[in-house]
């Protein structure tokens, strides 16, 4: 392995982390708290860590194959939430190094489960770092990197892969550098929609960056204790199709952009997770109809919580554990399943559930026409054997790693919903689960060991799993 | 389709009920209860109905291809159960028929889930047959009547293919009479061997052959509230190994009547089952050590419980429903995964579980290594890839297969511990689940639709899913 050039990009990363660490100091400066000295300390940490790394580290080979790109993402992420944690140790808001890292992983996976037990008592430079993490997790750090590095080698789409979801990884343009850029520019330009939506219904203009932030990096970390229970009907429909909105395919909007309308519209995986949405919302509608006064209430908290849900959002308008078993169902189904591919979303992604019912149909007509040739077919192309491969290995992974950190969760004296529930909401980076981790509950009453678990849990899903499996199973890469 | 066939075997079928429901009434006759009219009037129906189809419909051609299978292995698991429900009603044992549908159901499908409230209340020749049906489900009817049927054409084979669960099913000898036959001669070996051993521990012979039919059945129909709490632990311990033995493979004991113990001693499957067993066995003992006056009271207890859920069986010595929530994780688990292919257990079997293990090792090595040739092992031999496809897709069928009746039965009010573990439970036809549904509770709360949702379910994981959905979903027969 090239561990000069990994290490030499991994000490990028955590200056540019440095760097992202200046915007909570601002803030606390423009709010006069005391937590301005933890940003200090963190970003010299961060600097001197960062620069040391970069500087001592000079590869002479800028080569980085699928090896060095799994490890620089681990351990970028790693590192990047052991260093964000800092702040919120250092200025006392919360107490544990393993909560605030907790609440760190959770912030750069875009999962949004909280280990606190009252978030309005927390400053405002910590509330911003904490969703900000969001924002910058949600779309990639390495993405980040690879747009600003001045020397990152083609090769570095060998990062982007490792870094972005999904099992097919649209390449918008051929340099990693360009697809980048036009990546984050769409983010922005939609980040900065959604806060103008958000100030003109009059929600202040600090709560209104924050919760745009969670809400484009479908994080779902929120400043109240009520999440967004407390903003009006139309904040919370502005919120809802903003979620919604972070929950497509950004190639979709890199097809609109250069006015291909036509190629963007007959896309399958948009359709299906549109029509899943809308079925789920009328599902709800109607089994939650008799709990609120009118349809249209009904309506709103559908419509919000299944987008909140499907993107791995997190945020709440109401109790929905407090919602019929039918109603939770459907949420916990849809947790699983996720957003599409290459939007800022967890879960299996629509793509995935896509092509694996495609399979399920291709082996049905192969059973009853042994001898008829039948493909697998996705967004019009026939999909090829080790993409098919892939897609069902994953899911059979997907599944067994949801199971260890269910197992050991279980040592917890809690309930199966809660437990269950946990595991689900970390893995797929939602966020609440049900029960204790409902919406109005955390993640305080966990152990420690619990929450590293579910923090790893957190990671192997917002990476999708292979990053740091292969990274510490090294055994991988030696055998034949 | 051979339209004639089809209804001809059937009526085979049907006929064959008849004559099962014999034993029963002799019982009936035996034990002088009421309950020998309702038997007479079943086996009525039995011989009109099947009579009439054999009589009626005489097939000029005798061939059986993949589609009359899957129709003659659905259409007869329905029929069986809807008449084998009679005795039931008529007797006045059970009230509704549909709840005598769902315990018949269970019964023929080996869940042993069961909707009665009194068990001991019922008369003899009523438990007697419950238990019986176990018996005959277990191998699977089809398997019996290919092996009495004198013309069945070498292409019956197809229909032990819809009915014998796994993977991969192998042929033991060329002829599917030969392959049936000694198929039966192990049962009923292995069935009598259990029923000597429990006879010599000091249970009651009627106990000990109805017993002996819910663990070689692995289906779990008991005839005490308390299961099988209330016997010695010498008894306990030998249906524990009864059940472990019944779930594996019988190609095993097949390839040891023919001495060659170095082929079947190699077996990857068996060894992973009894690995996984002694896993659970251990960590469960571990996890409820607090709960019982000694250790071995523990092991007995978890190496009782583990067979018996690993195995779908069913069967209780203690209500598990109390133990600390590790170890009904495991439990959990164990449900899904089920025992071997080719015994009378259900779940997923043991040998999918390994060959998706290997698909995601493979996965790995290609990620690793793309240019290398990744290829899947099982016992030995290199997985084709018709095989690796059906796996997996049979894998996320699976998953989506759960997903409906889960989502149906959520409609019902109990928690989503009770209606998640009653349809993993039903699906996979262990029979008890957890809370209302556990090892000390029922299914009678559930409403008529739900119980004939989770009938649905169990005949869905009983016969692995595609002959039922190929039977009602026409349009996949002829889309080209």
């Amino acid at each position: 392995m090239n561990y000069k050039m990994v290490i030499h990009t991994i000490g990028q990363v955590v200056l540019l982390e440095a760097a992202m660490l200046v915007l909570p100091l601002l803030v606390g400066f423009y709010y006069h708290e005391n937590a301005v000295g933890s940003y200090f300390i963190a970003i010299a940490v961060a600097v001197v860590l960062g620069g040391g790394m970069t500087v001592l580290c000079r590869p002479k080979k800028h080569d980085i194959f699928a090896r060095e790109g799994f490890t620089i993402v681990s351990i970028s992420w790693l590192l990047l939430s052991a260093i964000g944690a800092l702040p919120f140790v250092i200025s006392g808001d919360i107490a544990s190094y393993v909560d605030a890292f907790f609440e760190t992983v959770s912030g750069f996976t875009t999962t949004g489960a909280s280990i606190l037990t009252d978030v309005e008592a927390m400053s405002r430079s910590n509330l911003f770092w904490r969703s900000f993490t969001h924002w910058v997790g949600g779309m990639g750090v390495l993405v980040l990197v690879t747009m600003i590095a001045s020397k990152m080698p083609d090769r570095s789409m060998n990062i982007l892969r490792a870094e972005m979801p999904g099992p097919i990884v649209g390449k918008l343009v051929p340099r990693a550098k360009d697809t980048s850029r036009i990546l984050y520019l769409i983010y922005l330009a939609i980040t900065a929609i959604v806060i103008v939506l958000l100030v003109a219904g009059g929600m202040p203009l600090f709560d209104s960056v924050v919760h745009a932030f969670g809400t484009a990096g479908t994080g779902g970390f929120g400043i109240k204790a009520d999440s967004i229970a407390g903003y009006s009907p139309y904040l919370q429909w502005v919120i809802t199709f903003g979620m919604l909105a972070f929950g497509v395919n950004f190639n979709i909007y890199f097809l609109l952009l250069l006015r291909r309308f036509g190629e963007a519209l007959r896309s399958t995986e948009l359709w299906t997770y549109l029509g899943i949405v809308a079925a789920s919302i009328a599902a709800i509608t109607w089994n939650i109809s008799s709990m609120y006064d009118s349809l249209s209430d009904s309506l709103r908290y559908a419509a919000f919580q299944v987008s909140s849900i499907v993107t791995t959002t997190g945020y709440a308008t109401t109790d929905f554990n407090l919602w019929p078993s039918f109603s939770k169902a459907i949420l916990l189904l849809l947790m699983f399943m996720g957003a599409c591919a290459g939007s800022t979303g967890g879960g299996l992604k629509v793509s995935r559930v896509v092509i694996l019912g495609q399979m399920i149909w291709s082996e049905i007509r192969r059973m009853v026409h042994p001898r008829a040739v039948s493909v697998v077919r996705y967004e019009g192309k026939v999909v090829d054997k080790d993409t098919l491969h892939g897609t069902a290995s994953y899911f059979a992974l997907y599944s067994l790693c949801i199971i260890v950190p269910f197992l050991l969760v279980s040592l917890e004296p809690f309930s199966f919903e809660t437990n269950f529930s946990a595991v689900v909401a970390c893995f797929n980076n939602i966020g609440p689960g049900f029960d204790m981790v409902g919406a109005t509950g955390n993640y305080a009453a966990y152990s420690d060991f619990s929450k590293i678990v579910l923090s790893l849990a957190m990671l192997l899903g917002r990476l999708e799993i292979f990053p740091l499996l292969l990274t510490f199973i090294p055994a991988a890469w030696y055998r034949r």
